[in-house]
């Protein structure tokens, strides 16, 4: 089966051996799947030693570089076939999503970031089958497969744990960031801030649901809060949506006193600050990662009855042979929000 | 007025002008006042040009190292004179307390943190009239001034704002540590786990009420708890006490998944710490700092009712001429916990 192999900080389009389904799990064929910036993140730190010293056991820590990895946790797929001790609950054809989460007799993994799960940058996968989910009919394939992106974002607002509807500064308007605006605005939160240095994706922000988009290097996102909340300021939310080190200490620096900072942007590197800082604001940062099984089916029906527009995020579909390429263009902040692989799709 | 004076990294007693109250301020007699690790931290870092950036306005950012400051925030006095503007709530010879914090004409400074603020390490010191609280008739001088460090560790566990008894680990028992265990202790939770590489600090930690004290070089506290609970685990919260670069991670990577770690230790240095392991666990990190009027009272009247054995923290006394050998002393971790100073005592 073919499939984009991350190896050594590379990546291949090549033949792969089938995967097959164990007890317990399903055989699928990969419909559509996004690029994820963890699998940028990923493909040069894990060939870094630290990172599985970082992770510890549990996520992650099943990844070998030395043997290769396929990416891909953002699909949506059809079922093709039932390995043993399962109780078929989809017809073959049926489509699905499912969180990438597969817990097996090994122990488990996650898919697309493990070697043991090969994700979505290949034509088939192993999925567990307790966590499919059945695609709503008459939603399409690609939009389906952002049901991970956005169940980030609904996740991340759950954790800030906001009781009334409230102001937040979301720093960063890649996926992440914009799948908060959404998450915020299904919400009913507001007056929302939104800051990125690029111009397509501060329209992006707008187009989620930002009320005001400032570019950090003309203005202080929290100083345009501070305006637009006109001497009536709640506490302070603010999420971290780029996930690059230095930008944690640059919102303790900007952040009002008593802020909670939501830390939801993946840095894989040792990042520095200033606990002084923190201290004398009383910052509290609380860290967001994934989803619930519960968030994660919510937003797949919220995109479903139209009530967030996951299309929207998509800039470019691919297919495998594009994804070196994809990869490429996704490391420039302006060329692209999300890029889908359609791993069926010959032609790149 | 006789006071020590911090100078470009060392202490020097001297003759020093006279403090005089301004409005709204009241002038007192030192009675006694303790050396808290903040002091030894600040004296070495006073000369730093990062620490202006770091504290931030509001804090500490009124201590011009040029100037000298004379430390001392925890401290008892009695009441000498008053400036202008003032309700003499208090006839002189009351013995008072207070929050060393004093928002004058100039803006207000911290007293024993400022160049404005003289502090207990001087005979005299001038306060604001609305902070003084009078010291509970037979409560000795030594033992009111304990109110500022354990007001702190009341802070910091209202500020884990705990809904039911809880279990917790303490890192670090110096006397904020202590002061920590002495709180979680006096609202019913438990077990406490307490972790110091000094054995004499563990066994005061067991005389402030840990359950279990660990040395972290033979055993992991974080394990330790979980043998304790037995399976029956609740939300682990993690007080860390300690305030040196590398300590917050070392807990980061040792913490239950879920935990929340309330930063009590002032680390004044930048630190490192590895953001994808607090992010694949989803640790929240709450930073606390001082106490609220309320909770500083409280805590004088607990150690005034005897709930609170103030007295024990305290393991030596000095006069002004011992300051910079109870500094050198308490730079060995395993020599004294508190060293309280009577500036009128002219034997060192």
């Amino acid at each position: 089966v073919r499939a984009v192999v991350a190896l050594r900080g590379e990546l291949r389009c090549e033949e792969t051996p089938d995967p097959r389904p164990g007890a317990g799990e399903v055989l699928v064929r990969t419909l559509c799947c996004g690029i994820c910036g963890t699998d940028l993140h990923a493909l040069h730190h894990l060939h870094m030693k630290s990172l599985g010293r970082a992770v510890g056991p549990g996520f992650g820590a099943s990844m070998d570089p030395e043997i290769g990895v396929v990416f891909g946790h953002e699909f949506s797929a059809e079922v093709v076939d039932y390995g043993p001790d399962t109780q078929r609950r989809f017809r073959p054809g049926t489509r699905v999503v499912s969180m990438p989460f597969v817990a097996g007799p090994g122990g488990g993994g996650a898919v697309g970031l493990s070697n043991a799960y090969p994700g979505g940058y290949g034509e088939l996968m192993v999925l567990a089958e307790p966590m499919l989910i059945a695609i709503p009919n008459g939603l399409g394939d690609s939009a389906a497969a952002m049901t991970e992106p956005f169940a980030v974002g609904a996740h991340a607002v759950g954790r800030a744990a906001l009781e009334e509807p409230s102001a937040a500064v979301v720093i960063g308007c890649g996926p992440v960031g914009l799948s908060v605006i959404a998450a915020l605005k299904a919400r009913g939160h507001g007056p929302i801030v939104a800051a990125d240095f690029s111009a397509s994706r501060r329209s992006m922000a707008e187009r989620f649901g930002a009320d005001l988009v400032v570019d950090p290097q003309a203005d202080c996102p929290h100083a345009a809060l501070a305006r637009l909340q006109a001497g009536s300021p709640g506490r302070a939310v603010v999420f971290e949506c780029v996930g690059l080190p230095g930008v944690l200490q640059s919102v303790i620096e900007a952040a009002p006193r008593g802020a909670l900072i939501v830390v939801v942007g993946a840095c894989l590197e040792p990042d520095q600050f200033h606990p002084f800082t923190a201290l004398t604001k009383e910052l509290e940062i609380r860290f967001a990662v994934a989803y619930s099984a519960q968030e994660f089916s919510d937003t797949l029906h919220a995109i479903a009855e139209g009530g967030l527009d996951a299309q929207a995020l998509i800039t470019r579909q691919v297919g495998l042979d594009g994804v070196a390429d994809a990869f490429a263009e996704l490391r420039k902040p302006d060329a692209q929000v999300k890029i889908v692989i359609r791993p069926s799709d010959r032609a790149a």
